[in-house]
């Protein structure tokens, strides 16, 4: 298996590490035989090149490797490598998601494998799961922590008593937070990995701006506080329900009883939960990002395609994303509470917060849009 | 994929349900012809015999299905099968981890498949994620919650403030502990699990009467009060770690600080982790037990053999089980302590329980056995 690397960051380079090492006999069936990087100064080894068509034009690679991060020039990258008949593993949740109906197209055209396993849950095997569970079932749904990050920032915020600011610092001297922090704080980075979930898991493809978003740029001590006070913790949470005509997808920050095993688990790590018929409940923790365990996940994807083990092709099909089925408690702060739906109010919980009734996250979005208060925080609350 | 099931109890009679279901098309290739029952009242399907050589002898049926537990007639029954030129799948995780060298060997001399997922962790995809990560990496260690009946008793102990007696009774009730519970309380069942689960993440095959096994029947409340009050929960924990020359391999009640995510794991769930150097530690928790969680596993290896899937056919090695390397602190309680070596006493906790210092599991279980009380009770303690 000769392979087109594209990107020498944090994940390309660990790639290369591991497939150069070539310590399994995996590993010493494949050869890393070009290496895509973005300066001159990056140029320390005989493989890499500043140009890509150096690798989408080789005819001699068969596989490409993308692990440079954002939709473009990624995505035309990824595309040109299909159409010259290339497989491609991909760590770039933002990119796939976005485009995941027009590459998977191309993919099932050209007769070449196009494989995620990296753009979620870092080392967890989750697609791999995924894909392997349903061997025997149907998967019903999924639910977790998706993002290292935020769930860095919220252990260290409860753990420390400070608030959001100093600890996204924190994350960032700590090479956990890019310097702009938006993707992972605001809940776009799990509205990506869910949407992908969404995919693996119901052979749905969603787009990702039809799911709701709520991050946790906007959290305070006080919310930390009513949720230690009240025997919660706080987690950023993304899960997906599949219905018949629909599927429910959501991302927003959880306050879950303390007790539950989501709630501890700890710093940068990634806790993710599918759920289905025979098995009940499977839970995967492992680390969430990082170099070698992320670089892990994508060598299991090139070891499914030198040993050609095939993906189960089942149809993808559409559903809209649907928020009008799933009810719940939502703990909400905002100064400008005159203007939500009083009818949804149960009762105040602080000068600014008070608790919803149990009501639709659809209702409570509309509730939410009307307000229109861009310092609002909202949680579901556990029941 | 012509299958003769033996035995139709709790695990049995999920499998039939998962296979004649047919609800994917990895299942539409199987068939169950036989099923070895044990009384004329089980007697309710065309398919169902007393006579395991109805099973054994057929030459029509490729596979077994071993899911009659206990050692005889289990044992003799899957080496006649392999004898016959089946392949075997057991959920039997006595009976393997008993006589694990010599079935593995007759397996090999005839060329057919002895798969044993369903044998730790219930439904959780255990010995299948260890040969999954091997294809990039070695596991250096495993550790984790086993046996999901000692650890419903442990949380109920803590949540009920009830002694050990009436949460057995519980989960007798339940349906979760047999009428005799030793083998989940003392930790047998734990140090089978190791046992087995040396073999899968090491290659290693070990007597399981050599690994040091320390149960939970001498827990009593005065043991969870101090736990709590400490900032501890209790679990019953197996562990292993590989060495250059030996293993170490050990059972005990482990107080884990409350915060750990292990220490959150409910009721009847077990959780399994395992360590290797590009993945870090992967978690994995799931049902431990029951009836479809536990026939899921048993159907995906099914699915493997008859998707002619080869294990990576690492050589097994022998080591021996050494528990000298491995230091820790313990928490022992003995009417007796005025026999135990004070050399190893750290200081007294209550009026029969004392903290040793850190020292080696070695000199722990010399210490403990010379103080020879059967109303012992040792847990290791977190640092």
């Amino acid at each position: 298996m000769k392979i087109g690397l594209l990107g020498h960051g944090v994940v390309g380079s660990g790639v290369r590490k591991i497939i150069d090492r070539q310590e399994t006999p995996e590993t010493e069936k494949m050869e890393i035989v070009r290496i895509l990087v973005k300066s001159e100064a990056e140029m320390t080894d005989a493989r890499m090149t500043m140009n890509a068509d150096d690798i989408l034009d080789d005819p001699s690679i068969d596989t490409v490797c993308e692990c440079m991060g954002g939709l473009e020039p990624a995505h035309s990258f990824v595309k040109k490598a299909i159409e010259n008949g290339k497989n491609v593993v991909t760590s770039n949740k933002k990119m796939l998601a976005s485009s995941a109906e027009e590459l998977f197209a191309l993919a099932a055209e050209k007769h070449v494998r196009l494989q995620y396993e990296a753009t979620c849950g870092g080392g967890i095997p989750w697609i791999h799961e995924i894909s392997h569970i349903q061997r025997v079932d149907d998967i019903r749904s999924f639910y977790g922590i998706f993002n290292g990050t935020s769930n860095y920032i919220l252990t260290r915020m409860n753990s420390e008593n400070q608030e959001l600011e100093p600890m996204i610092k924190e994350a960032q001297g700590l090479g956990y937070a890019e310097r702009n922090p938006s993707d992972d704080v605001e809940g776009w980075d799990v509205r990506y990995k869910t949407a992908l979930s969404s995919l693996a898991a119901f052979h749905t493809v969603v787009d990702p701006d039809d799911i709701p978003t709520y991050g946790i740029q906007n959290i305070a001590m006080e919310d930390i506080d009513w949720c230690r006070n009240n025997g919660y913790t706080c987690k950023l949470i993304g899960s997906g329900e599949n219905h018949d005509a629909t599927v429910s997808i959501f991302v927003r920050p959880f306050f879950l009883k303390k007790e539950d095993v989501f709630a501890s688990i700890p710093l940068n790590y990634n806790a993710l939960e599918c759920e289905s018929n025979t098995l009940g409940k499977a839970v995967f923790i492992g680390q969430g990002a990082g170099s070698l365990p992320t670089a892990h996940a994508v060598v299991q994807d090139l070891i499914d395609i030198s040993e050609e083990k095939e993906n189960a092709d089942a149809a993808m099909n559409h559903k809209p994303v649907s928020a009008a089925g799933y009810e719940a408690v939502f703990y909400i702060r905002t100064k400008k509470t005159a203007l939500f739906n009083p009818e949804l109010i149960e009762r105040r919980v602080g000068s600014n917060s008070f608790l919803t009734k149990k009501v639709s996250f659809m209702d409570v979005k509309v509730a939410v849009q009307s307000v229109n208060d861009e310092a609002l925080f909202l949680a579901e609350v556990a029941q």
